[in-house]
């Protein structure tokens, strides 16, 4: 018999009943009924229950034993008596009687049960990360990782890349973020440093000749610390391809993304055909880069109502011609209480507040009523209404009793305004100008009463031809957020987020993907005055080097792109400026001569000059993936062993006092802060 | 049609003739042929021959297309003309009319030709890696290797074993190599490092209820450069299982490394049951725990044969009771040529030389011929030699007559010497032992001379013995090492390596593979004249906890082993030390307190409080299985991007300086050596 098991603590079945076992694992939970040990023993595969009674040889040890302890039970195995099996577990129909016990590895008090779903706070859960591994939901959410991992691998393999792990220790290269740097003990006074990905790495290896690349690389950056970025290093699905165009790495990536998203989505539905949104789209519709499209909210550009209108604030705002008004239309937001409560959160944010217009479905009054039902289309109403004189002047008394009644709701119009109205509604009507008839319609007699400062302000006609761009009705209210969309864009996009979930808009159990394309290669960059790359200054300009040599920098887009999903940056990637001539453009444009370019990326540099193929790809991040995918929210529920969000390992106690032998090793000393 | 291409350059056949096709790939060699250009494209899926005479109107752009450029062709496929098939190609049958030639990508004069296998400078190789990585067998070993991984991971859960990634930043922890080194931005003066291995990590992945890890994992040690490790990182096969002793792992382990072996061994033949050669017994036998099988030689100890002996240097050397003889037997290597070769290779290593022992066949003299062909059995001929005094006066006469004749070869007796020999002949007959007088018969009579210092001071007795017991035949010799074999021990496996290779008895063609088990736990550390752990701390001690309290450390054995093959060491692994009290025990021995053992290895030794399975494991090194089946001896043949031999990515140029500002974050000062 083996040493320490003839099963695993989930194997056994019903058909065993009567054989003798051996298993080993974890006390997961012990009982004690009447003086009869109930104990579930587990461990990676299973649970199996584990009786002992005191005419067991066991149980005096069996007495002993306490959670999480590890111990070898030998016993018969014997069917649950009726109505005591468990059909929830795999070996819920059977038990071992207990006839010899060997405690393997005792247990002290626990500092966080592994039973149970109770909380406990970070610092716990890390410092016993070993403990924290053996409840349910990590383990499962672990394994899924390595799942979700194996799949991607497999998916990149059948869609013919090949895997190469590229160096760790590397060069130091300035792509965006901050290195970590690993001083040299042969070379004093230099330093490596840990890749922020294997960007030069993966080009090269297609300027080698290999032909498609993948790795689950480790990255690194030393970064402050972000909610949905792991302190320190990260992975990523990272792939290149040689030969291709933008529409070739979408046809190699969406097949691999697509298909692992709908292998762990628990049934959830993924998108199958992607839509392709340009950078400058998603940023004015869904104030980002990373638009969540399971929250169906787009915003507007409404500038054109407010410009010159007698809502001066926004009017003003608009004569600067770098200041836009967008919308956020909130299907259901009508309420004063929902729109305060906006309003209140936006200056939690540090704004100065949210200005609103909600829209309310006027009932009719009765005269309105009857005129409704004569017809129902239009044009047949209008005609009603309009047609003769007669019913014109019941019309306006019509309007005019109805504005009496709610004059606090729809503002009152004086005889004499009256009459305009209807005046221009004939000449409208004389002209055939249906829609312009229908605005006015709408605005003084139609379905839709608009609430709000900005709406009092703004007028009917505004207000009403706002709320058809928008496409609003009875009880929907519309955000507005005004300036220079650079400033406000983040704003914008948090308040569509806020709006979209507050009115339950937003279909959590989906996975949105669509890429991100067309973004621009270059930024302004205030604080240098000068312009910069904008992300990726490997990208290949859209145009090549003519746009580089003709065309403002800042218009000049990248065959650039992202993969959004739910809100997060799942991946990025661009097709590659693979010509030496427009590498150096493109970074002379951004500063950087000649000259500081081969020191800089000597390399890539250096192997553009030997017949480089035009290459492009993707990296996607395998954290974040796996996030989405187990359905939470931080990345320290699938990583197995994380840092605490001030970058330190407090399991294995890193970082930690270096000593002064290896120091001088390294011909380094510690320059601590001033105190 | 693809922008680049409808064809990969390994894909076209005698099917697609008459098709227009678009390749791209690197001008591979490029043949002038009466005005006709033979263009050989190059992808990494293969070789097309491409053709272009002056009616195409590509002819202009393609005769300014040199060796490496990149280029797109348009064309027709044709069968090649009769006679000009290429049959070691896919692609033989064809040819590609090109029509239209675009250049994607030129190249400059190449400091090193992709076309060819001539060597070129180490220092060129990495600088230009990216073209180095385009010539065939680099090109082919990085595919092998990827493979070979793939392999590994497929077998590896075929097994059952689940992979997980560890940090790579984590904690300083003594495990033997210097650690690499990476300064906290966060955390002043304080430093993480990268991992030597993740033994602390999947040891703690096991206590977390995992059952069966492994990882392809990247291991870094900051060691002087050797020829058979890579500078600064490497790849492990890393493994781990809960619940298991040696056997398991072996069981696990043997057909995941016999499989992947057999899978890329090219036919070679690949050992199926593998031998257990305990630690001792190896050092003994082979002069090293990483034994090449494939090198039939064993090495005896020979003491006995000395001791006391006429060859006083190692009668001297024996009265010590730490020295020994040790012979190595070297089938074939009976000439005075070789033996001096061998004598001076010594020599050049820095020993005294290397005392050798050759064996002769002797020719019969006349009588013994006469004598032999009485009979065949020993019994027999003893009886028609020794019978009768007549025949023993023949028998002596001989014995003389050839004695007088061979003076300088086989050392002359006198008469009364002669006499003794017989007369000891005589006494061992009448006592009926006939291995004894096999032995003197061989010694004076028989088969075999022995020449060299060596024999004549030793002694024809001596000397005989010698060769039974290392069963050398005519034409053979031995060589021997004398001294303590702790300090002769490495140059002993040397010289079996050297007399093996040299007199050819080595199968290069075949992976000899096996387990070193039963590795000493401690070793005597002379310089600090204290007890150390002779590998891994972590290991499990033969014997327990008793073994450690009541046992002299030097002798206490560990459930650690290695695999060998062919002379490298490609696995070690161990039995973990599961429980704390022995831990801590274990540590004491080698003179660390409870206090320090928690400092040091804080994670671990908390997580044993808590249910810590029994486990173990295992690391195979990626690098050196992948460098064996590859048939090179080189590690840079198998890495993509390697470091030289100082630790140095010329091709990305690192190590480099920092920036002021990098080190200013990072709270440290360069120390440089002073000039």
């Amino acid at each position: 018999m083996h040493r320490y098991r003839t099963h695993t603590c989930g194997a056994l079945r019903a058909s065993d009943v009567g054989e003798t076992a051996r298993l080993s694992g974890w006390c997961h939970r012990i009982r004690d009924h009447g003086g009869v040990l109930f104990v579930d023993l587990r461990d990676h595969y299973g649970l199996t229950q584990v009786v002992v009674d005191p005419d067991s040889p066991a149980f005096k040890l069996a007495e002993t034993v306490r959670a999480e302890w590890v111990i070898r039970v030998d016993g018969r195995v014997r069917l649950r008596p009726a109505g005591t099996e468990n059909p929830d577990l795999p070996t819920g129909q059977v038990e071992m009687y207990a006839t010899e016990i060997e405690v393997l590895g005792p247990a002290a008090e626990l500092p966080l049960p592994v039973f149970g779903d109770v909380e406990y706070p970070e610092e716990t859960r890390l410092r016993y990360r070993f403990l924290d591994l053996r409840r349910e939901k990590l383990h499962k959410n672990i394994m899924t990782r390595g799942a979700i991992i194996d799949a991607m691998r497999a998916k990149m393999k059948g869609q013919g890349f090949f895997e190469f792990q590229t160096p760790i220790l590397t060069a130091s290269s300035p792509e965006g973020a901050r290195d970590f740097l690993v001083p040299s003990r042969l070379h004093p006074g230099k330093f490596y440093a840990l890749p922020q990905a294997p960007q030069q790495y993966k080009q090269l290896i297609m300027m080698s000749g290999f032909d498609r690349y993948f790795q689950i690389a480790p990255c690194f950056r030393d970064e402050d610390p972000r909610a949905d970025r792991l302190p320190g290093e990260f992975y990523q699905l990272d792939l290149e391809m040689s030969f291709v165009e933008q529409e070739d790495i979408f046809a190699a990536v969406e097949p691999v993304i697509t298909g692992v998203f709908e292998a762990f989505a628990d049934g959830k539905p993924v998108t199958k055909n992607w839509l392709r949104i340009p950078y400058a789209v998603s940023m004015q519709k869904y104030g980002t880069d990373k638009p969540d499209l399971r929250n169906p909210i787009e915003m507007q550009d409404v500038s054109e109502h407010f410009r010159g209108s007698g809502f001066k604030v926004f009017a003003r705002l608009l004569e600067d011609e770098k200041n836009r008004v967008w919308a956020i239309p909130g299907t259901g937001g009508g309420s004063r209480a929902f729109c305060d409560r906006m309003n209140s959160w936006a200056q939690g944010e540090g704004q100065p507040g949210l200005g609103y217009i909600m829209w309310r479905k006027r009932a009719r009054n009765p005269l309105e009523q009857v005129l409704f039902e004569l017809g129902e289309s239009l044009p047949l109403t209008l005609g009603a209404i309009f047609g003769d004189h007669e019913t014109r002047a019941r019309a306006k008394k019509g309007f005019w009793d109805y504005a009496q009644e709610r004059d606090e709701r729809l503002p009152g119009l004086t005889d004499q305004e009256s009459e305009e109205v209807l005046r221009r509604i004939d000449a409208h009507i004389a002209q055939g100008d249906l829609e312009q008839v229908n605005l006015l319609r709408s605005a003084y007699f139609g379905e839709y009463e608009a609430a709000g400062p900005i709406a009092k302000n703004l007028g009917h006609e505004r207000t009403e031809q706002l709320r058809q761009q928008l496409n609003l009705k009875d009880g929907d209210a519309a955000f507005f957020v005004a300036g220079n969309p650079e400033k406000f864009v983040k704003f914008a996009g948090a308040a569509r987020t806020k709006v979209g979930e507050e009115l339950k808009l937003v279909d959590f159990d989906r996975f949105e993907l669509a890429w991100i394309v067309d973004f621009p290669f270059y930024e302004w960059n205030e604080d240098e005055k000068k312009v910069d790359f904008s992300h990726n200054p490997f990208s290949m300009p859209q145009g090549g080097l003519e746009a580089l040599n003709g065309q403002d920098p800042l218009t000049i887009k990248a065959f650039q792109y992202d993969i959004a999903c739910n809100g997060y940056e799942i991946a990025s990637g661009g097709i590659r400026n693979h010509r030496p001539e427009a590498m150096v453009k493109a970074f002379e444009l951004a500063g950087y001569d000649e000259a500081t370019v081969q020191e800089r990326f000597g390399g890539m540099y250096r192997a553009f000059q030997y017949g480089a193929p035009p290459h492009g790809g993707m990296a996607a991040g395998v954290d974040r993936i796996v996030m989405l995918l187990c359905g939470v929210t931080n990345l320290r529920e699938i990583s197995i062993f994380p840092m605490n969000q001030q970058a330190q390992d407090i399991l294995m106690g890193a970082p930690n006092e270096a000593s002064p032998k290896q120091l001088r090793e390294l011909h380094i000393r510690t320059n601590l802060p001033e105190k």
